[in-house]
C-alpha cells in the first residue's frame, strides 16, 4: 500500500504514524470531481471516505449526447462506483441523496442516516436549469443524467416512426422537427449528432418518409455558437453544422415551450420533439448556515477551494464558482472537475499532516466539440485545429479517458469500429413503465 | 431477387408472372414467430408485408434474464425490426398495437389506421399470467419484455445497495432474500443467475454486507422442476442449483404476494425481491367474430396453423395452440416460434399460388437451460447431457444464434469472454422516471 510519501505531499521524514487519529471525510457525489477526489484516497487505510452519490454508478457525461442518439449503450458510459473501489477497503460508497448538511455540527444527513466527517467534499454537480421556466421541462428535457439521454433517444427514434405512419404531409414535417436550444457544446453535438443519423444511419430504414429531410435547428440566445471557443473557431462549427444540414438561429430567444412546439423570437415553430441544453444551475443543497452563490447557485470559494470560516469543507466541480479573476469564474467542464477534485483532496492530505493548503490552479488542457461525425473543433493552448484532424483527436481523447475508466481497451475499440462505419446499435425505444 | 423457385416452393413451370396481382400479407408481432415467416417474403416483391409490432425491436428472449442480471446490455439482445428489413422494399414495418381483427372484412385495426390483408399472421406471442392475482404484478415483475428486465436488475442491484447501509441485521437478511416463483426454464435461469452474481461479481464490493449470504429460493407450484426436461436431467438441475446456494421448494404453492413477503404454502417469507415466472398467457386480441381458445388464452389452430372456417389467417407461435396429439399442446418456446412462422408464410405462398397448403409439422431439436455459469441440462434427441458439457453446447447455441441476429460476432466473441471472466458490465440502476 503507498505512502502519503508516494504522492509527494508527505516530506521524506514523515509517515503516516504522525498523522493518526483515523480521519473520516465525506465526499457527496461521485462525478468526476468527487470520483477523483476519492481516488486520492484510495488505499490510505488511516483516511477513512464516505461516497455518496444517488445513483450507483459514475456517468461519463461528455458521452451522454452518443446515448441520446443511439450511438451508444448506457452501460458504455457509466461504470458501477463500487467496482471503482472494490480494493480500497478504506471507501465506503453509499446510494443515497443528501438531504441536509450542517456546517457546525459537521454531519451529512441522508434520507435514513447521519454521516460525520472531519472533512467534507460537495461534489454535487450541476442540473438543467429552465431560467425559472420548470413547466417547460416536460416537452423539453435535458441531457444530464442517463434517464433524460434514453428519454431523448426514445423521443427521436418515436418520432420517426409516428411520422412513417402518419399521413398528412404537413403533421409528418412536424414530427421530423427536432429543435435544440442552446448553443454551447451540449447543444452543437446533440444537433449535430441527430442531422448525422437521420442522414446515414435511418436512411434507407423507412419507406414512405426521408429521414434525411428531418429538420433539424440549433437556437442560441447568444449572438454566436460556442461562446467558450475563439470566434473563428465557434465560425467553422456553425458552417460544419450547416453542412449537416442544421438550421443554425443564433440572438434567437426561447420565449415558451409547450406541446404544440416552440416560440423563438417571433416566429413559432410547430413541433414535438425539443431538448433543452441552454442552461445549467448548481445543484441545490440544504446547508446549515446557509451558504454564499452565485445566481447560478454555485457556491463561493476561496482559492484553496474551501468555504468560508470552514477550512474543513471544499467546494468543487461545477458546484463550486472558482474566481480566475475577479468576475470571471471558471467554466464548468469535465477538466475543472477533475483537477478541483483532485486538488481537494491533496490540500486535506496537506492539512492531516499540518501542512498549510495551497491554492486551487487550474491547467487548462484546452477544449474540444464534435460536430456531426468526422468534424470537430479543438483548442488545445494556443493551438486551434478544426475539420477532420481535430475530429481523429476529440476521438483519441474520449477513448483514452474512456479506457482508463472502463478499464476495457476492447470495448472502446468495438466502439470506434462501429462509430467509423456508421453502425447505431443502441436503437431501442424503451419505455419509462415496465408494467404491461 | 430470389423467385419463389429459388425455396423449392414453385414447380419449374411456374413463375412470378402467374401469382399476380400483388398479394398483401400482414404479420402482427415481430417475435421469433412473426420475423421468421417475414424473412420469408424478403425480396419477393410481388406481396406486400406489413409487419406490426408495439416495440420497434425484435427481442432475443431467452437471453432476457442476463439482461435483468446485469451480464448483458439491452441492446446486446435486441435488434430494430426495421433494419432486418432495409433492403426489402416489400416490407413495411409499423410500431403499433393491433387493437381489433375483423376476420369477415380483413381488416387490421390499430390505434390511428386499418391495415386490410389477403393473408393474415398472428403472432403476438404470450405475457405472464398471475392466475387471476393481477395484484401481485407491482410486487413481482416477469420477465417478459426489456423494461421488465431492466426493472428486475433495478431491483436486485438496489436491494444490495440498501442492505449495505442497513444496520438492523434482521432487516438486512430481509433485503438480501430473493424469490423467483415457477421453477421452468426462466425461473432456474434467473434463481441461478442471481445466486452467481451475489457469489463472484459483487463479492468483494461490498463493506458493510457479504453478498454470498444472500437467500435466493426458487419456488415451484409442480412436484419437481422443469416438468418440460427428462427427469433425471431435472434433478441434476436441481443439484446445480443448491450447489450455487439456491434453495429450491417444490410442490410450494405460492398463496399471496405483498409488499411484505411472499405466502408459500404455510409459511410466510418476508422478502422484497420477488421475481415472476410462474405463468404465462397468450397475448388477449380483439377479434370479430371471437375464435375459440384454450384456458391460456391460446387460439385452436388446424393442422395447416390457419383458424377454422378462415384459410387466409395463420395463428403462430406462442399464441396458437398446435395440438401435436389429442391433448397435447407444443410448448411455447422460440423452435416452436421460429418453425410455426416460417411455415405459415410458406403456405401463404403456396396458397397464391393455388397449391394445398401443409400441415405444420414441429422438428424437435431439443432443449436447453443454464444453471448459474458453468452449468447447463440438454436434450438434443435421445442424447441427454449435463454439467459443465452442456454449459459449453448451450453457450455455443446461443452464441451461434446471437450472431446470426445481431450479425455483429465479435460483439459475441467480447460478451463470451466478459461472461467468462464474471465481469458484469451493465450494473447500472437507472430508474423509470426521467425527469429531475
Amino acid at each position: 500500500m503507498p505512502a502519503l510519501e508516494g504522492l509527494g505531499i508527505l516530506c521524506p521524514m514523515q509517515t503516516m504514524a504522525d498523522v493518526k487519529p483515523r480521519k473520516r471525510v465525506v465526499i457527496a457525489g461521485a462525478g468526476f470531481a468527487g470520483l477523483n477526489a476519492a481516488k486520492v484516497f484510495a488505499d490510505l487505510p488511516d483516511v477513512k471516505v464516505d461516497v455518496i452519490d444517488q445513483h450507483n454508478y459514475h456517468l461519463f457525461q461528455p458521452l451522454l449526447y452518443q446515448v441520446a442518439t443511439a450511438g451508444l449503450n448506457p452501460a458504455d458510459i457509466a461504470v458501477p462506483i463500487r467496482a471503482q473501489f472494490t480494493k480500497s477497503e478504506n471507501i465506503d460508497v453509499h446510494l443515497a441523496s443528501v438531504q441536509k448538511i450542517d456546517l457546525e455540527k459537521k454531519i451529512v444527513t441522508c434520507a435514513s442516516y447521519d454521516i460525520p466527517y472531519d472533512y467534507l467534499i460537495l461534489a454535487c454537480g450541476a442540473q438543467h436549469s429552465y431560467f425559472g421556466h420548470d413547466e417547460w421541462e416536460p416537452y423539453a428535457p435535458g441531457l444530464k443524467t442517463l434517464e433524460q439521454a434514453t428519454e431523448i433517444r426514445r423521443r427521436i427514434l418515436t418520432a420517426f416512426e409516428t411520422a412513417e405512419d402518419e399521413t398528412n404531409v404537413k403533421k409528418q414535417q412536424i414530427l421530423m422537427t427536432f429543435l435544440v436550444a442552446g448553443g454551447g457544446p451540449t447543444g452543437c453535438e446533440l444537433a449535430g449528432a441527430i442531422a448525422d443519423i437521420s442522414r446515414t444511419v435511418l436512411l434507407k430504414d423507412f419507406r414512405h418518409i426521408d429521414p434525411s429531410h428531418a429538420r433539424v435547428l440549433l437556437v442560441e440566445g447568444g449572438k454566436r455558437l460556442l461562446p467558450s471557443f475563439p470566434e473563428d473557431l465557434a465560425q467553422r462549427a456553425e458552417q460544419d453544422l450547416k453542412k449537416l444540414g442544421v438550421e443554425v438561429r443564433t440572438g434567437a430567444m426561447v420565449k415558451r415551450i409547450d406541446a404544440e412546439g416552440v416560440q423563438v423570437g417571433d416566429e413559432f415553430i410547430p413541433c414535438q420533439c425539443v431538448f433543452w441544453a441552454a442552461g445549467v444551475e448548481a445543484a441545490r443543497l440544504k446547508m446549515e448556515p446557509p451558504v454564499d452563490m452565485d445566481k447560478n447557485g454555485r457556491i463561493r470559494v476561496q482559492k484553496d477551494s474551501t468555504l468560508p470560516y470552514y477550512p474543513e469543507v471544499f467546494v468543487v466541480g461545477d458546484l463550486a464558482a472558482f474566481e480566475k479573476e475577479p468576475g470571471k469564474i471558471l467554466p464548468g467542464v469535465s477538466a475543472v472537475a477533475i483537477q478541483s477534485g483532485r486538488h481537494a483532496a491533496e490540500n486535506i492530505l496537506r492539512s492531516i499532516l499540518g501542512e498549510p493548503m495551497l491554492p486551487f490552479q487550474y491547467f487548462d488542457k484546452g477544449q474540444m466539440a464534435t460536430i456531426g461525425k468526422n468534424h470537430a473543433i479543438a483548442v488545445i493552448g494556443k493551438l486551434k485545429i478544426s475539420g477532420y484532424v481535430a475530429w481523429v483527436a476529440w476521438l483519441f481523447v474520449h477513448v483514452f479517458y474512456l479506457v482508463g475508466f472502463k478499464n476495457r481497451i476492447e470495448v472502446m475499440l468495438l466502439w470506434v469500429w462501429s462509430y467509423a462505419f456508421s453502425k447505431r446499435g443502441s436503437r431501442l425505444i424503451t419505455k419509462p413503465e415496465w408494467h404491461t
